[in-house]
């Protein structure tokens, strides 16, 4: 049996996309949840600008208070710049990542730097942590919002930067949901064969419902984890069209029939999904939340 | 390129899950709209008792006027018994489909009938209209909502049954939406290695989010034809936990981009799918309508 690693951003991308703050506690209380279904790997929070999203400005108290609760869960955070890294290792994060867009406009648009700036700040951030594992989110992987497709040779180039930097984990995103299964396949199989050293992850937006298919097509293609959203919430700000995430529990579903291990208790993910949908639903600002599989549960 | 054979289900499979009565003209127009995006099949709708679904007790005026307003498009509806049919082909129809569930306790749910009596019944269609086409729906193939999952030797029995009574054109459908990826491609080649002469077309509930790549592996695996429901309604009212189709427009998008020909023009499929979202929104009952395609539009 094949094992997929499940990492779980609910509480970052997925708490992010809801405008009403949630508060800390109710966080911390979801995350554990997450992590009793057996999740090993939970993005917890980011450590932004709390006036660029103000939902993770209780980001040190839900990082500090997750690593605490549940010590045998790998948490880690995204972090914008050197200052939100600083942070998240001062809040207990032995491991963060950070993110640039493949695309130049959009990486502008979110983070408002380019690539050199952004690659210059990456290794402030490996030389200021030696310790601490760096990983890189590559976003719009797949299309960008304001430029249109990306080429392979203009990703490959972006991972010879980050791995020059000494980057071994990067996830491949698909921002805005258009990847489609065999460009997914295409482009997990070139990143392998040209960095065979580097771990590749995959983050698929499920815009245009392709999110449950592009994301096995990414593990049966060799992604070594990837990253799904209880309750398939989720989405970028600074993304136009983008919404939620593939959704933790339908993936896991999935994976289970499709004979992948995951070493997750379906029931008690669901229990996660549904407390989600049931306590914070109706805070969401234009987005879906995708509850098929807890309205279906498990009957068959 | 390879050609994908799309039949849209929304005007019978969508719209009976309907609650309020949509207007036969607002359906007629719709099927219209549907039939000038390029989609060369249509259920315009189904010839059932008013009693069990009220939605479809405008069956003749909407099958005739399909006929009449769009004489090059193939319209084909669903009729349970030997009455239905008359009535189909007293409407104008030239071709017809009649259900049959794989599992005993869900055809008689669904239908109130023995298999043994639902064969009966067929053969009395066959006979009563030789020169029209007969087509059956097996129901329930991938899993029941009462007994859970079926075998492959009762579905190749059943496809036995209906095939001596001269049936060649068979449709898979999972009514509630527990299929999964292998087990779709191992029910298609079953079913083409033991009925070589015969055509299989699928249909996919979307419950657990698995119709985009449900509907992709049976193509993939031989299936003469994909029935999709524009804006991804439906869900069948005596199967608990059941909802929408997968969406005409998320399948198309994506057999383009897969290198499928479809025939199609996606913007005039958006339109409908659109004019479906905005019209008739709000009159479902516990469906979850999947507009991400035309939220999104076809930016990049």
């Amino acid at each position: 049996m094949r094992e997929a690693k499940i990492v779980e951003v609910c509480p970052r991308d997925g708490f992010q996309s809801v405008e009403r703050h949630i508060p800390a506690e109710e966080k911390i209380k979801i995350i554990g949840m997450l992590a009793d279904s057996g999740i090993k790997k939970i993005q917890a929070t980011s450590f932004v600008s709390p006036k660029a999203i103000a939902q993770m400005r209780d980001a040190s108290l839900v990082m500090s208070e997750a690593i605490k609760q549940r010590p045998h869960t790998r948490f880690f955070a995204l972090v914008p710049n050197l200052r939100g890294a600083e942070s998240a290792v001062a809040a207990g994060a032995k491991e963060i990542t950070t993110v640039i867009s493949l695309s130049k406009s959009h990486n502008m648009a979110n983070i408002r730097r380019t690539h050199e700036q952004s690659l210059e700040e990456l290794k402030r951030i490996r030389e200021s942590f030696p310790e601490i594992t760096v990983g890189v989110d590559i976003a719009t992987v797949f299309g960008c919002p304001f430029e249109g497709p990306q080429t392979v040779a203009e990703l490959l180039r972006m991972i010879e930067a980050v791995s020059a930097l000494g980057v071994r984990e990067i996830t491949l995103c698909d921002t805005i949901g258009v990847a489609y299964p065999k460009q997914v396949a295409n482009v997990m199989r070139e990143a392998l064969v040209h960095f065979p050293g580097s771990s590749f992850g995959i983050h698929i937006h499920d815009t245009r419902n392709m999110g449950m298919i592009n994301s096995l097509t990414a593990l049966e293609n060799g992604a070594e984890s990837v990253q799904v959203c209880a309750a398939g919430l989720g989405g970028c700000p600074f993304a136009p069209g983008a919404s939620g995430n593939t959704a933790t529990e339908d993936f896991v579903y999935m994976l289970e029939k499709e004979g992948w291990e995951t070493g997750i208790n379906f029931e008690k993910l669901l229990e996660a999904a549904r407390y989600i949908v049931q306590n914070i639903e109706g805070v969401f600002s234009g987005h879906q939340v995708n509850i098929t599989t807890p309205q279906a549960g498990s009957c068959c």
